[in-house]
């Protein structure tokens, strides 16, 4: 049988796996009588929507970095106890949600109004409660040094709980421009994806992982 | 070659990860023409289905938490014979059909009426029939105790048995309930996983699957 | 890194695991208008759909019998080479397409006219086309006795052999009872599936799997 | 704790997994109305259908293979840095995005106007952008032999960027085709996948993922 900490990466990489791939069932395929009515054009009916493929790749690289993150994560673990499982539980809760408020993004943040603003809103408050376990994780291991591997003191922990306390703040930061121009909070958390994806801090994140 | 209990495992954890994520395309995102219906309040729409989320809530929990004892449960073997083998494919149907239901509570119990009691009806009905597997495995166990690991004796299948037990009976008593005031049927169900969750039982649970 | 054996099992069982709660999708709930026109019963309304839970009850037997075999056929071999890759991958293929048919039966068979014939028809056709890649396999297994785990010679592929062809087989014999009486076509095939948990033969083929 | 490399295969294979499985939910099923439109004739209803199954074959053979490249290509390195990460993410991007084209082409194809180009050069585009990150996945390789497992030199990892190359090309051509005659680029599509399927290269490669 293989460890505990094993099983449980199973679980939460299907559950990641699951969630990123269901993403795509938000980019609707137009009915055969919204081409027509557009002469024909699919592009320009497919180009109305660009706004889900931003909400698409925003969402995709947000879960794909959470996934790199917990693969870290877990590597420097020597097990998890019952308050990591159930904080981890609500963590994955956060990621399985995330494709609702992405379709919610996709629907209505093209218009601009207020279901953009209200759409917009969601996706950043469910960001934050995504990163809000990542937060609870890591102070619960600061105060139990005992679950980390590897030779890893209490010094590591504090670090990683400045680490994780960055993402609910950076989210919180984009709440007000969600309220005023929702458009540009989509344009946000997908830059936020990248730049965290191109920094130095994704690429240690990403060499760790792969030691 | 990995051993067979962990291939069970890896299939069961599948399945498990798969009806969980699943259960995110219940939460329907609303047309643009229901909200321009509603003045363009997003809020309010949304807030009309607050009952579907209550219900995504709970079988989520309730799923996670089938998750954490199947995980526990399969570390007490040392293999599962061919009735475990089916008894388990039985209780992955009941976890795999629970999207259903879901589905059902939430479009459905918001109004209160006739569908809403039998929604909830059926509802508590699947949640008696995944939770009957448990008790005939640990029957079953109880009866073949050279299944058990780690020097595990029937006394703890007997246990096991009873504590097993205890699922359909919980979810029998809400079927009246589900019967004279659904709303409050499903609010029964998310408070049974929440307790479930914050007991010590349940913190057991998780303590023993992460050692 | 783990063997390529366990990587193609861990691949399969996820198709495998994915097609068997994708089947869920097939059980549609009804809309509050259909309940409505039913004066509200909703009982009725699911009722006069029991068709296509006959149909999910079948099909998700059917994968899970295919799982069961899947294990105990990975753990028969040392290793796969191209061709049982390939056969492999077309076996999946039956499997990732069954929700497909499962669907158009639980939609049409109720009304037992053409469409209903048609629907059993295609499931039926395509059982037979999930069930020949089985047949394949064994009779390179019996050509290529070196790919055989644990002692086991071409005596044990030929009785493999002989076992797999009876798949099809039932299956063919099942067609022109879709044709006349398709309903009785979607019993037959559930009834295939209980009698084969059921029997002897599926017990051994669980007992070796858990062994 | 499996290697990084192992739970890498385990996520990719997940989302491969998913995204082949998913594949299934562009058959769609027609309404009991266009059936009875067609005078009860499901197969002719059907049969309209066509160039969706071939879109669906097409795309399961596509993912198919990409499972089985990356099957052996894992195999070949001793651990994945960031950079191979990253791009084997973005890899995974295109494939989770496939269903998408293929049911934009599955919608479109059977008309043969300008939507049906449309729906193929975004497939075709989209392929040539999976078929990329290989081809930067293999350079960075050959830039860092000291990722290659087994003795293999920067001769084969030279090989391999040769044979990654190709794949861009050959989709590239079939863009002036799909904007041409948009049915033949998806013949085209398929005859790539069942070619590469039967040659020997196809052969190679499940062997060598096979050892």
């Amino acid at each position: 049988m293989p460890s505990s900490t094993s099983r449980i990466e199973a679980f939460s990489d299907g559950v990641m796996a699951i969630a990123i791939t269901l993403l795509v069932l938000d980019l609707r395929v137009p009915t055969q009588e919204q081409v027509a009515a557009a002469n024909g054009d699919l592009v320009a009916v497919l180009g109305t929507r660009w706004p889900s493929y931003v909400a698409y790749l925003a969402a995709f690289l947000t879960i794909g970095i959470i996934w790199l993150n917990h693969h870290a994560f877990v590597h420097k673990l020597v097990r998890m106890d019952a308050t990591l499982l159930w904080l981890n539980l609500l963590m994955l809760l956060g990621v399985a949600t995330l494709p609702f408020p992405t379709a919610l993004l996709a629907e209505f943040v093209g218009d601009g109004g207020r279901p953009a603003a209200t759409a917009a809103l969601i996706y950043g408050l469910l960001s934050v409660a995504t990163a809000l376990p990542w937060v609870l994780m890591w102070r619960h291991i600061r105060d139990h040094p005992e679950l980390l591997a590897h030779g890893l003191g209490d010094d590591h922990a504090r670090a990683e709980l400045r680490r994780a306390s960055m993402g609910p703040i950076i989210y919180v930061f984009a709440i007000p421009l969600a309220l005023v121009v929702p458009l540009l909070a989509l344009v946000f958390y997908l830059a936020i994806s990248v730049i965290y994806a191109i920094s130095s801090q994704g690429a240690r994140v990403g060499a760790e992982a792969s030691e």
